[in-house]
């Protein structure tokens, strides 16, 4: 029952990542494991004045990159971080790999290395949208499976259902489905027969949420394919970056509006925080035999310090036991 | 060549289409033409004090609402005001209609009474996107359909060019497809093979585009599938008035937010209108023998105003003879 951290993933590892896992171990008295580059982990740990014994260093030379082609990574760099913590969880089954690495090697060695909970054909990567202070929705799938189908739909909100309840502390979660329109007859052939097939599943299923709602819905969990929901993800974090430069940009325009910027800075800090989704720690890749939690590619200490929290809930939840029950019951 | 404009179509018909009827009557000195409910149209225009030759009434009775089956409603209310502004369309083929009303009944009624132009198997629905002040990107398809297929795609880029460099000013516009990666083996069967027609078509195809980049993408054109287009569309709006009325709220709880919130109205108004997409006017809907213009469902007075612009520009450049010919020459 470890907690792995891919020390060497991210656009700001190791050091970001290694001082994040240094803030978790003092925060929650935590023990982790990081995996890479052994000197160059060692020389953040020294950098942090950090020597501790609920740190281990579990050593692999090479690092899987953004842009390799994810079944060839996976298969040659067997030294590689993420090669290295999935093969170690095998025979570990309550442990969690957290990685703001490579999404598609996690996603190719999560399957060929730890299998597949049964009953689910593709995992589905879940992410949590900030809807305000302490409100939220969880949206699955945001890339895990492209080219989607159906049942994955349905399956996506029975792992999303468990993981809600179990980590996002929700009851009897509701679940809506991203479409273009709330009818039920409405959308792509995928979406309405994901919605049949989510109608009669004995979920608690909302019907069609339109994506102008997101920011608001009442519903706890959104299934949508892979290919929407990296969209909704990825517009998201572009339109709140851009028009939060815009305003900033508006003000700095004029006297009035410079003065102005001054007085609404602490307010407007709020409100940027409250949308971080920093805060909920990083995305579960849903439906593999083992916890695998991606942080964003730009994760920061305090990102990765919360999704070491994350994984802590996910083993003393049981969650990937949890999962594989729900998807037995319901085969 | 006439400006048909559905008086009835629309959250605030017939009022407000009414009015930006008038507006644009007196702003660009052009005939239009009302279609619906006589006395309705004449009321509104009673209440304006507008009695003018160059606006006349189409009579129309019945509408065809926005929850109707659009291809039940195209056959059964012929004196609905979309049939009737169609069907006089037949006899006039470089006409316009601009309706506020249902989409899928003028997608249908499009096809049905006017026909698609040769060589395009599914019309594309396209919008503007503001990126800031004279910035913007047009983005095709929105949502005319929700299934997809790789050659769609590249008819939406050529339609799209033509309106780009007739309508919105462009030269050589730059394409892009809206994807989940930059990289050319990104994204779904359908992007994939969507990226080798645009590459090998001739058109100035500038690759991937991801939708974190929409917000601030250099390229002139966007296509994607109807159904990502309407998720695009619709999140953009959606969360564009979310974090504007978030950061209010966030204003408003603190005396030194309240008085910053004061300083910056007009600041706050200007990066607001910047992006306003009514400032372009409606969506053209591209690949049918006439010109289809939907304005938004919630279209104030000044929207179709500007609409009856970009239709005075569809008109005077001949949009569809153009899409006509460019189509037979890369068929």
């Amino acid at each position: 029952m470890t907690i792995y951290i891919d020390a060497m993933g991210g656009d700001h590892a190791p050091k970001e990542i290694v001082k994040g896992a240094v803030e978790a171990v003092k925060e929650y008295n935590v023990p982790v494991t990081l995996v890479g580059k052994k000197e160059a982990i060692e020389q953040e740990l020294i950098a942090f004045g950090f020597d501790d014994p609920r740190i281990t260093i579990m050593p692999a030379e090479s690092v899987i990159g953004f842009n390799e082609e994810p079944v060839q990574a996976v298969r040659h760099k067997k030294d590689s971080s993420i090669v290295t913590a999935l093969t170690a969880m095998k025979e570990d089954p309550n442990s969690v790999l957290i990685s703001a690495g490579s999404t598609g090697a996690l996603l190719v060695g999560g399957q060929l290395l730890l299998g597949r909970i049964k009953g689910v054909k593709r995992p589905g990567l879940g992410t949590v949208f900030p809807q305000g202070k302490d409100r939220k929705v969880f949206v699955i799938d945001v890339g895990a499976s492209s080219d989607s189908k159906p049942d994955y739909l349905l399956t996506y909100a029975k792992l999303a259902k468990i993981y809600s309840e179990s980590v996002l502390g929700e009851t009897n979660p509701k679940i809506g489905l991203i479409n273009v329109g709330t009818e039920a007859e409405k959308g792509s052939m995928l979406a309405k027969e994901a919605h049949t097939l989510l109608e009669n599943s004995g979920l608690n299923f909302a019907g069609n949420v339109e994506a102008r709602d997101i920011p608001t819905t009442p519903v706890n969990i959104l299934v949508c394919d892979g290919f929407t929901g990296n969209v909704v993800l990825k517009l998201t974090e572009g339109l709140m970056s851009f028009i939060l430069h815009s305003i900033k940009d508006a003000l700095l325009g004029s006297v009035k509006g410079k003065l102005g910027a001054l007085l609404i800075k602490d307010d407007l800090k709020a409100f940027k925080d409250a949308y971080n989704p920093d805060e909920y720690g990083g995305s579960p890749l849903l439906g593999i035999k083992g916890g695998i939690i991606k942080a964003h590619g730009s994760s920061g200490s305090y990102a990765i310090k919360n999704t070491v929290k994350q994984a802590m809930q996910f083993q003393e939840n049981h969650v990937v036991e949890l999962l594989s029950k729900e998807m037995e019951t319901n085969a």
